[in-house]
């Protein structure tokens, strides 16, 4: 592509009411253009993006034997009834009326035209398995479309439904599909993880997310670095030490401890580490009486664990001051274990722990050298706080770390929730008629485009993977129209390069190189050739990657070939 | 692709709501699937065709310079108003209101949208000439959709704009989409002719539609066999014939014609061909009074062209009865030009016949011997008629002939409507600002899908282009599972062919061959390889095109290359 024949249109500023890194350089960079509240063209630059996510999913889901097929945006409420969403859902699904009042929706996504598809035409067992998807627009009237396409309302995403005659089927092809999401992201050259989900208001019961690693993401994940184990934060597991218990060493001691009511200020006012001191945290359990839970001083508690331990109301309610008053006789910031009669846990951490330091259930007083089962019944232990740095991972291997992530991807076994309400049937081996199992693999193509940049950008512009630049690489000549040996060298180049089937733009807009360069670098292509008079007349080009801070020369002879090397 | 992989549902019946050909083959060949009226599953059968057509269609217009980009499906209303379209257009512009009752429109084309991106982006004349393209999901709400995707609601169209500096560039742009269009209908395998069109709402001057020949098209087009002249027959000029008018021998006789109030019965009851009769039509003029058109007994009057006559009121009205009772003295069937004062226009045809039978003003009486000049003042000469099979060609070259066509693409001078009503102008080489001129180019991608089957089918089922087939070529193995012969053959062939790059697929279901040849073709792939024990004992395979009535035989070894040298 020559830029003159290109449709380019960079901009100094970000318009004011971009709020975030990709949405300010996509704008800048003339890849989207706003249209409406989150609603957005994709200019020439931005669908070169774009079209290259597609191929490569479309490409791995074929490797994958999912077959591709295309629904209609426009969909009649009939079927949205049947599954009971039409009334359901919120006002992010448009609904409308055609001209002959009869109720329509634009899709946000097709679990019920793809069942009423499947249950039209499968029939047998011996139709199965079926994995069907398309790549097609969706619109959810998002109440505040923000972030750019980010979280827009007119969006592509690529859809894939499957359909089987066993849940261990679908747990099979669930496996396929979480396999060729990890090549997806892969290919696309993306820092991810797969994370381990909540599954939402979709429905079904296995989930996992897949998330872009980048610091401006909305979700705080867990993950192994030695491992593929990720999980959400609030979802992850809280392993406990695996050292043993030590036995204890110090007397219990009640020490006067004026003022100090959270962790911290204990902590300072003994000039000890949180980690020896122990919290207790006061919920109310399903027979209205307060429940302890005990949690290592520096340890946040997660009421979605927590919610789910027996006797515990859910979800999770904490005590009121009062009935804290009622039951321990002191505030809260002075309570403790010792003398409460009640339902206690601890989390598995202070299973480990010896020696602590713990509220005395009097105001203004703590206990130190405090130790399980000598001062105090060993209460039951359970995962019951958030995961932090520095924990076991959960799958033995290494220990965790905290990102943040930006969801990308989503696969679900949604089992029977559409299927039984569509009544998507077949007759099985044995001649019964039987409801079919289903997943759902969800992948946000446009929101890509974001998050690729989120995670790669510098102060210059956006820094592209190779894999979904919109070029590959430019040829900016310095001078084009002033030299002929110029333009000959670089349209040579530009020949040889785009006949190797290498993605390149030659930049003969005969701008400033301060205007081209800067141009470029906003626009993020990741391989830049610089040819001047000044270094042909030394027989040499230049190159630069998008990351480097300096360019290389390269021999003008030959540099084809030396390019197309540096390439693979 | 293994037949055992993809996604076939064929169909023995169609549907009782399928009405022409097209649509029943789709649907019983499983590439379609009605979800509501007007709006259809694209299968994955279909789907195929379809990413066959965008391929095409996006290869030629990047090839003509064209650039591509994607606008929303879902557009504010404010744009639409500004060019008075969102009031104007009917009930088929499908409007509905968000979350926050604001006022927007599914996209049927994109004028305002692409018309609002140039304003923004192009300041100067340096950044014209521009087309931009995109091929995108549009909806109109037609009030009756019928005959499957050729007339749906949602369907997918190419659609392109271009803007210039003057209506000259406009004019070089126009005829570079023309002969665009040519190449991609070519490239498609289908006989179409681009045909000089009347503007429709759309607006703007010059115009051509691009039709899909075909026996169940909805316009009738006039063409010459001879040259790339085509009109639709209304618009179609008629031209007069070559020779000279004979001179007068006969006298005028009047002649007694009782009953003869028809060409018809006027010719069986002289017992001459019509076409040595002139037809008396009577038109108002824009005073009120009578106007008389002659034209040659079996030409059909043409109400658009007559309707430009000077002193005929516009849009056409015909004289009543009575009227031309008050004003020639005798009834319709019976009237004529001589002793009439008023207003005559003849047809070019008429000025070149001689001695002609013409209505004598008097009811049941005609003149035989009639001629201009002679008998009466020789009237002004118009084209007034309507174009008919055997004239002769208006570029010139070979005489007409009529064949009836489908619309699949349309290209448009648009001029200022749009860019005039939305402010979008560019300062000029001389410092002004001017109005951009504008283009408009669409082609309905799965329009096209349905014309290619009414071009091209036979009582078996659908007959694709190569171009365009879902699949090239199939290998239908007779006892898939029961010989290793057979299977080891299909398989080595179909892996030769695939690495060749044939797009091939191989039946590995296990079908009996009558139901494997049915469903072939039915779907129509235009070559089908045959394997089975009988010829492997021989070496022998078979090979079928789908037009042809026989099978060939091959030698089993080095098929690949004889089948790959065959679909060259």
């Amino acid at each position: 592509m020559r830029a003159s024949q290109f449709y380019l249109s960079t901009l100094k500023e970000a318009p004011t009411d971009a709020e975030i890194v990709s949405h300010k350089l996509m704008m800048r960079a003339g890849m989207i253009k706003k249209l409406s509240a989150g609603i957005y063209n994709y200019m020439p630059m931005g669908l070169r993006v774009i079209r290259k996510i597609e191929a490569i999913v479309r490409e791995e889901m074929n490797r994958a034997g999912a077959v591709e097929l295309s629904m209609p945006i426009v969909q009649p409420a009939e079927l949205w009834q049947e599954t009971g969403r039409f009334d359901k859902m919120g006002d992010e699904l448009l609904r409308f009326k055609d001209r002959h009042e009869r109720d329509f929706v634009v899709q946000p996504t097709s679990e019920e035209v793809i069942t009423d598809i499947v249950r039209q035409d499968v029939r047998s067992y011996r139709q199965l398995p079926r994995n069907l998807y398309q790549i097609q627009t969706k619109f959810r009237d998002e109440r505040r479309p923000r972030f750019g396409i980010m979280r827009g309302r007119e969006f592509t995403m690529k859809d894939a439904y499957s359909f089987h005659v066993s849940f261990e089927d679908l747990q099979r092809e669930y496996r396929n599909m979480y396999d060729t999401y990890s090549r997806i992201f892969t290919r696309l050259g993306l820092q991810f993880r797969a994370v381990a989900a909540d599954t939402g208001a979709i429905g079904g019961i296995g989930s996992h997310e897949f998330h872009v690693i980048a610091e401006t993401g909305e979700d705080a994940i867990a993950y192994s670095p030695d491992s593929n184990f990720a999980a959400n934060v609030e979802l992850a597991e809280a392993v406990a030490p695996a050292s043993p218990r030590p036995a204890p060493s110090a007397e219990l001691t009640k020490v006067h401890t004026p003022g100090a009511k959270t962790i911290e200020q204990l902590a300072t006012f003994l000039k000890i580490d949180a980690r020896l001191t122990v919290k207790s945290v006061i919920v109310e359990g399903e027979d209205g009486k307060p429940v302890l839970l005990l949690l290592r001083g520096d340890h946040e508690l997660n009421e979605i664990k927590a919610a789910k331990l027996p006797g515990v109301f859910s979800p999770l309610r904490f005590a009121t001051p009062a009935s804290i008053r009622e039951a321990f006789g002191a505030d809260p910031g002075s309570i403790g274990p010792i003398g409460f009669k009640g339902q206690i846990y601890m989390d598995r951490t202070v299973a480990s722990m010896a020696d602590f330091v713990i509220g005395a259930n009097e105001n203004d007083q703590h206990y130190t050298g405090a130790n399980l089962g000598r001062d105090f019944p060993e209460p039951e232990a359970a995962d019951i706080r958030n995961a932090v740095a520095g924990d076991a991972s959960p799958d033995g291997k290494g220990v965790l770390a905290i990102c943040r992530g930006i969801e990308v991807g989503h696969i679900f076994q949604l089992r029977k929730r559409y299927s039984e309400a569509m009544g998507c049937k077949f007759i099985g081996e044995d001649g019964k008629e039987q409801v079919m199992e289903m997943g759902c693999y969800g992948i946000g193509v446009t929101r890509i485009m974001g998050a690729a940049i989120e995670q790669n950008f510098d102060e210059r512009g956006i820094i592209w993977p190779d894999a979904i630049a919109p070029f590959r690489m430019v040829i900016c000549p310095m001078g084009w129209s002033r030299s002929e040996a110029v333009r000959d060298t670089a349209t040579a180049l530009y020949e040889s390069l785009k006949s190797a089937g290498i993605d390149v733009i030659l930049d003969d807009r005969d701008e400033r190189p301060g205007v081209m360069f800067a141009d470029w670098e906003l626009i993020g292509v990741p391989h830049r050739v610089v040819i001047g008079d000044r270094g042909l007349k030394e027989g040499q080009i230049e190159y630069q990657g998008r990351r480097q801070s300096e360019a290389t020369r390269l021999p003008a002879e030959g540099a084809a070939e030396a390019l197309l090397a540096l390439l693979k």
